[in-house]
């Protein structure tokens, strides 16, 4: 197990209702001036949007509506967020919806409080010491934002995407009410779905040793959620269900999952660049990069890639054949992923073979540098697993 | 799943030599002037008081020393505790120790920032509203109080043992080196280990449906905790055994294995008025209490036993005779407890039948009211439980 720093303080309030305690939780977390940041459509037509300002109206917080998020969330909304929080003085980012509107939500909270452009605490140029308090109304389980250090902003110029860690991106309070998820289309609830197995993946593919504790944890929130995202399908009023997938998003990304591990998040980084360039959704994104992956690098661990089979895939062991069972489980990942919706080719997501050398000058995978810890990937092991993703 | 709240706050530094970043730590959660709490033996004999000396010097932080810490933590100590911190205006309180130096710290931090009898706080006569923050150095994994919200202290007056739950009562940080465990004698760390089982079984027995995620999760923890004790016992040097151990003693009981389920904590009410009657070790009383526990209750739910013995213990289900299956689960904690040298009977502790009364008095079961939500324990249900554990 290696070394650790774990800090997750994020406040939940989960359940059935729970968008009706948003005014309370804002004057606990010492909100004065409120901007509520959304992107639109569901969470104004299902009536969302208003019971947050009913609530906020409630708690006497003045509050500015800022709209128009988006997937893959870019710098041009995040510049006009950071305008009209010093204009309006506001003190506090309440995003209302999924991973997009969050992380925006965030790198507004972290540009308010900078003196700059807060694309400098995006590509490394300045650190971030400060940011306004993040609160969170969650609509989508995927990106678990909600509790986690990270925000990614792609950058309109050069459409780069680039994330950055910091504990002031952890939003104060999060409120997961698992029924406002009922009705995301199902396109969404699978790569939501596929995203939190990639947090978890990004974890359990790991070079660290004496991780059995985790190892378990992860393995126990892969079958769980595995399991519901049949149940969903099915039935997408299901409660208990629903409320699964959400609080396994949330745990799949808050660190809890990762403690005593060297992660590997090359995976997520390959697929950065694809969604940056042809604005797919990460978790389609993810269904198409992550089997490509586990292909590839099956060698590094083939007893790491036969237990995940065995523990969660229910693959039968064959202790004379580990890398049969090995692929078997990848085998069973990739058919569940077709199971649930997902694509699983550079072409259901209408990317190109040709563009593999852009994507990989994004990546800035160049003189010497790597990608990774479970496998060190070399741009040409991206480039391989970029042709493995076209078949 | 039910309705919850989640926060767990605390931010821990995990892993070898973690003890010398105590004075970052301090600066950083804005302590000026320290109480330093400890048991005394091991914490002086072993160096690690004086590495948290020199941490603090190097910080440039005041700090007073106070010792005396014992198992099942009394007021007395806790009132000098109050006076010593209100005397040198004393604005943070480091527990460097196990769970009962946390827990009088707690007490401490609750009984400085509080204009009266602190015991008020305990029997609920006032509400909580304010405390000192408290940091923690851990150097004995079990009640994991090093990330709870509880306390529980023993009046003096009468031989009360009484807990209290608030946020303010969760440390601000927790430093884990599970070297520090060492040398911890193996009757200790087997009672460690029962005591954060306890804690997972206190919550997986639970009238809660729908909870599929964080039954997994217990389970996957349970078998971790049994693995990595089975080690400790032969290897007590095993770094990853003790790691595991650590960490696994933290989960069990900062809420991430509980979220969504009435949890029951009938077994550690029990328990508790056994501890504080006979000063035993709280570990080894959840030892006898617990198997006594589960066999009277198993008719409550003999699926979930089942599962238990299944998941957690390895015994070969049968589907034509679950209980059979839920008993020899139950048989095979009672043999791991042996295993582990912890005793199972009233006799193993020097506890006696003929104070049950007095037990159950203390209990304050009476006039209707029940312990308990798996099964609500009437005081003859209780006293059936103590009947069980003596044999």
């Amino acid at each position: 197990m290696e070394n650790f720093r774990y800090f997750s303080p994020t406040e939940f309030v989960f359940g059935k209702n729970a968008e009706h305690e948003v005014g309370k939780l804002l004057l606990k977390h010492k909100a004065t001036r409120v901007l509520v940041h959304f992107g639109g459509g569901s969470v104004v037509k299902s009536g969302l949007l208003d019971r947050v300002e009913n609530a906020l109206n409630k708690a006497g917080l003045p509050y500015v509506l800022f709209g128009g998020a988006v997937p893959n969330p870019r710098s041009g909304l995040v510049y006009q967020g950071i305008d009209l929080a010093r204009a309006e003085h506001l003190d506090f980012v309440l995003a209302v919806g999924g991973g997009s509107a969050i992380d925006s939500a965030k790198a507004i909270a972290l540009g308010a409080a900078y003196d700059g452009d807060f694309w400098d605490l995006y590509d490394g140029k300045a650190k971030i010491v400060a940011a306004l308090p993040v609160g969170v109304v969650l609509t989508i389980p995927a990106a678990g934002s909600e509790a986690s250090a990270s925000t990614v902003i792609t950058h309109e110029r050069g459409m780069l995407k680039r994330g950055v860690l910091s504990d002031f991106n952890r939003p104060r309070f999060a409120i997961v009410n698992p029924e406002l998820t009922y009705t995301l289309p199902p396109y969404q609830t699978s790569a939501g779905v596929t995203d939190m197995m990639s947090h978890i993946f990004e974890r359990y593919l790991t070079p660290s040793k004496g991780v059995e504790l985790t190892d378990q944890l992860c393995e126990a929130t892969l079958r769980s959620i595995i399991a519901a995202a049949r149940v969903v399908i099915r039935e997408p009023k299901n409660y208990e269900a629903r409320a699964t997938i959400c609080w396994a998003g949330t745990i799949a990304h808050n660190g809890s999952l990762g403690v005593g591990r060297i992660e590997d998040w090359s995976t997520h980084g390959l697929e950065h660049e694809l969604s940056a360039l042809y604005d797919v959704t990460h978790g389609a994104g993810l269904a198409v990069m992550f089997p490509a992956f586990m292909k590839y690098t099956v060698d590094v661990d083939v007893e790491r890639y036969r237990r995940l089979a065995v523990t969660v895939w229910g693959i039968p062991d064959d202790p004379a054949d580990p890398k049969r069972v090995a692929l078997a489980g990848i085998a069973a990942f990739e058919a569940f992923l077709t199971e649930i919706g997902m694509p699983t080719t550079f072409g259901g997501i209408g990317a190109k073979q040709e563009d593999i050398e852009t994507l990989l000058d994004k990546l800035e995978i160049n003189r010497g540098k790597t990608l990774g810890s479970f496998m060190k990937l070399t741009r040409s092991d991206c480039r391989n697993i970029y042709l493995l993703a076209c078949k």
